[in-house]
C-alpha cells in the first residue's frame, strides 16, 4: 500500500422536497475565489456535502452537514450509493473548492450518499438558511462535480420505491382521493398517467379503503375520500414471497 | 478540516457458497507476527479484503482483492453495505496486522462490503489457492474485525432477496424438482419448510412450469421436474406495481 494513496471519504445528501406539482432538491451556495493577476469569485450551488471526520459515522456526518449547511433536521436519510467513479471532480473549480475549504491537497474523494423525502408544505421544512435553497429538479441538470448524476440516481431509486413500497402514502394526508394519489405518482414518476387505468389498477390494491367520506369545501364536484390500511399493505407484499 | 483525520477506505468480500446440504463462507488465513521479549505468532480467518487504491474503483478493488487472495475470479459480486462502526477493529491485534502489511498507522477503516453467490459444484469455484478455505457457516461467528457481522448482514440480505427474486433458480439445473427447489431455500434460508405448505404457495406461482418428464436413474420414486419462466416471473412481481 505504501505510496499508493487511500481515497479520501465524504457523505453528499439528496434532500427531495414534494411541493404538489414539482419536485425540488436541496442545495447550498458554494463560493470560490481565484486568485491571479485579478481576483476572481465564481458563485455556485451544489448538494450539502463534506468530508467525514474520522470519529463519526456516516450517517452522523449526513446529518451534521445536512443541519450544518442548510438548518434543516430530524428528518429521515437513507444511505443508497456510493460514488466511486475517478472522474467525480473537476479539476480546476473542484479541486480549487476543496483545497479553499479543507486546507488539504485532495487527489480523491470516494462519496457516500444519502436520500430524504419531504413534504414541502411542512413549516418546518421549507424554510432554510441563507445559502440554501430548494430548487426545481428541472435545474439541476449542470452542477459540480458528480452531483447531477447523484440526484438522478437518488431519483430512480426514489421512484422504484414509489412503484412498490408505500413512499407515496406518507406524503399525503389520512384521508385524500385518488386524483390527489396519482399526483403524487405524477410528480415523483416524472410522467402523466392514464386516470382510467389508474383506477383501474387500484382496484385490486385491498389496502386503499374507500371511505364513506367526500370531499368538502372544494369547487368542483366533491370526490370519494380513501385510507391507507398499511397492515393490508404488507400483507398484499407477503403474497409473492416464496417462504 | 485540518487536524482531523478521515478515514481509510477498504473493500471486504462475503463469497457464499451452496454446497447441496450446506452454505459456506470463503475466507483467508491472515498471520500477525507480535515482536515482544519472544516473538510470537497468531495465525487466523478473515474475509478477502484489502484497502482501496487511489486510482481504482471500488468493484475493481473487491475484485483484485478476491482474485489475488483466493483465486478466485469472473464471479459476480454486488456491493451491499458500509460498514463504518466506531469499533470495526481489535486495537491490539487488527492494528497491528494492518500495520504489518500496510506499513502505516491506521487509526480507522471504513469498508465497502460486496457479496456473491456461487455453486459449489461447479468446479471453476470449488477450488482455492493456498491460503483460502471454504469454510461452513457455523463457523464463522468469531472472526476478527466486525467480519462476522459484515456476514451475518449479507446473509441477511440474501435471505431477503431469496424471498422475492430469482436467486434460488440461478443454482439449480434447467429441469428440477420441486424438494431440489425447497431445498435450495431450506439451506440458504436456514431453516427447515414445511413440504406440504411449500408446494400449496407454489402453486400459485404460473412461472414454475411442470414439465411432462421426471426425474430419470434415481433410487426413489421419481419426483416430476419443473422449469422456471423468467418473463412470467418478471410478470407476477410487476402486478403489485402502483404504475
Amino acid at each position: 500500500m505504501t505510496g499508493r494513496l487511500n481515497p479520501n471519504i465524504s457523505v453528499d445528501c439528496v434532500v427531495f422536497g414534494f411541493d404538489r406539482d414539482c419536485l425540488r432538491v436541496l442545495l447550498v451556495e458554494r463560493e470560490i475565489v481565484f486568485h491571479g493577476d485579478t481576483e476572481k469569485t465564481v458563485r455556485d450551488y451544489k448538494l450539502p456535502g463534506s468530508l467525514v471526520y474520522n470519529e463519526e459515522l456516516l450517517k452522523d456526518a449526513a446529518r451534521r452537514v445536512l443541519h450544518d449547511l442548510t438548518g434543516i433536521g430530524g428528518i429521515c436519510l437513507e444511505r443508497y450509493d456510493v460514488l466511486d467513479s475517478l472522474e467525480r471532480m473537476d479539476n480546476r473549480v473542484d479541486r480549487q473548492w476543496l483545497e479553499q475549504t479543507t486546507g488539504l491537497s485532495i487527489e480523491r474523494v470516494v462519496s457516500v450518499a444519502f436520500f430524504g423525502l419531504v413534504n414541502l408544505n411542512d413549516p418546518l421544512v421549507s424554510k432554510v438558511k441563507d445559502g440554501a435553497r430548494w430548487m426545481n429538479l428541472d435545474e439541476t441538470k449542470q452542477l459540480p462535480f458528480d452531483h447531477s448524476a447523484i440526484i438522478e440516481r437518488a431519483l430512480a431509486v426514489l421512484q422504484q420505491r414509489l412503484r412498490v413500497d408505500a413512499t407515496a402514502f406518507g406524503l399525503l394526508p389520512e384521508k385524500f382521493t385518488i386524483a390527489g394519489l396519482q399526483q403524487v405518482f405524477e410528480v415523483i414518476g416524472g410522467e402523466k398517467l392514464d386516470s382510467r387505468n389508474f383506477r383501474k389498477k387500484l382496484k385490486n390494491f385491498h389496502f386503499i379503503v374507500p371511505l364513506r367520506e367526500k370531499q368538502r369545501n372544494v369547487a368542483h364536484k366533491p370526490a370519494r375520500l380513501y385510507s391507507f390500511d398499511h397492515k393490508r399493505f404488507l400483507q398484499s407484499r407477503k403474497s409473492i414471497s416464496f417462504f
